[in-house]
């Protein structure tokens, strides 16, 4: 449980918390496969990408230009070094179609952080891409709501320590809301800080942890975004 | 000119500030004209990938991965939707050689940091890709004289105010050294700060800005980044 007497901070993560992100790369996959057809079936295709996304995190990091690098190397493995220019130019606006798309938030989040915003302060706390994950939240409309955006190469513990720091608050002041018990969860309840997991409907494999990792204390788990407002 | 006595916070530019990085582009840059000659003769391969990498300034931004779409995009133009599978494989490993590439830092400029981080609040603030920036930062050894870095969307006044503002200093005891006219000076110059330039041999030629822009007050040219350690 929380006390959430205490909590001065409330940050949120961004895809797939405050708004559908991963259902894009779902679709995106797909139409990877499909183009893929004549060399692979989606099992197979589905594979060799996710081997290719899994490897190059070292070396790209995370969001939608990884993304596209990530399926021209699969399909030049899948196509066994026979890929067209046709099919790299479809790969190329497979992966723009991503970030052209509009921001479509969840229901109940901009009025969540409407009413929080009031009494608390919020940040957006999210990882990869800078521009990219800048322009989403501009997109969103969500930033009068927000003190700050926080983009870190990786969430992980330092990154919150160093967060928690600059913020000036102490872990039972911070509370963190998101999807991923890997990036969102764990890490801040390692600190002392709070944290609430809503769980989405679609996350990316590579954000999958284990829920039974997760200690009891200063946890919470919600169905929507909405019920912070009964908490808080 | 600029009063150094004011001055708390020194904040330095990266890429070709403290380290040689143009110099890859460029090798790069060749690298790709070689591959695309079967298309076009240097002159027209170097126009049509600079007018890919600006048009994809607002999508993509800046960094390697960025380039390395930027270089598809122009090798399936030269080559009219004939590039093969095999040079879209070489363009991929051109780009993924300027990841892997040492940091090679430019003369003076350990010896500097350390000097000037027993007496400043030093940090670096770049623009870019979060990831590779702080990769960079941290393969350059140089971590340990600085208080944090500052990878930003883009260097412009709004970005630098902020930073002031987190910082919690006046413009009058903010100086940023750095190589681009348009990211690294006038932008500073522009809140009242002081600002340090040291052109370095190679600039991307996106930022060129003009030095007859720069006004003199609170601003001064070096010839190398030593120079520094007999003004602070």
């Amino acid at each position: 449980m929380i006390d959430f007497n205490t909590i001065k901070v409330i940050s949120f993560d961004a895809d797939d918390t405050l708004w559908q992100n991963e259902k894009l790369f779902r679709q995106a996959e797909q139409n990877f496969c499909r183009l893929m057809r004549p060399y692979a079936n989606k099992e197979k295709a589905l594979k060799i990408l996710w081997h290719a996304e899994v490897n190059n995190i070292p070396l790209y990091g995370y969001g939608i230009k990884a993304f596209i690098l990530d399926m021209l190397e699969a399909g030049l493995k899948l196509s066994k070094n026979k890929l067209s220019a046709k099919e790299t130019k479809q790969i190329i606006s497979i992966g723009k179609k991503i970030i052209k798309s509009p921001i479509i938030l969840f229901e109940g989040a901009e009025n969540t952080l409407n009413k929080l915003s009031k009494r608390y302060k919020l940040i957006v706390t999210t990882k990869g891409d800078l521009l990219e994950q800048e322009n989403k939240v501009y997109r969103s409309g969500l930033t009068k709501y927000l003190h700050h955006i926080e983009v870190m190469s990786e969430k992980d513990k330092k990154s919150y320590a160093r967060l928690l720091k600059e913020l000036n608050v102490k872990p039972q002041e911070f509370l963190m809301v998101g999807n991923s018990v890997k990036s969102d969860i764990l890490p801040v309840l390692a600190l002392g800080a709070n944290a609430v997991f809503i769980p989405s409907k679609l996350t990316w494999f590579y954000e999958n942890g284990n829920e039974k990792e997760i200690p009891s204390k200063n946890f919470l788990k919600l169905k929507d975004i909405s019920q912070l407002l009964s908490l808080l």
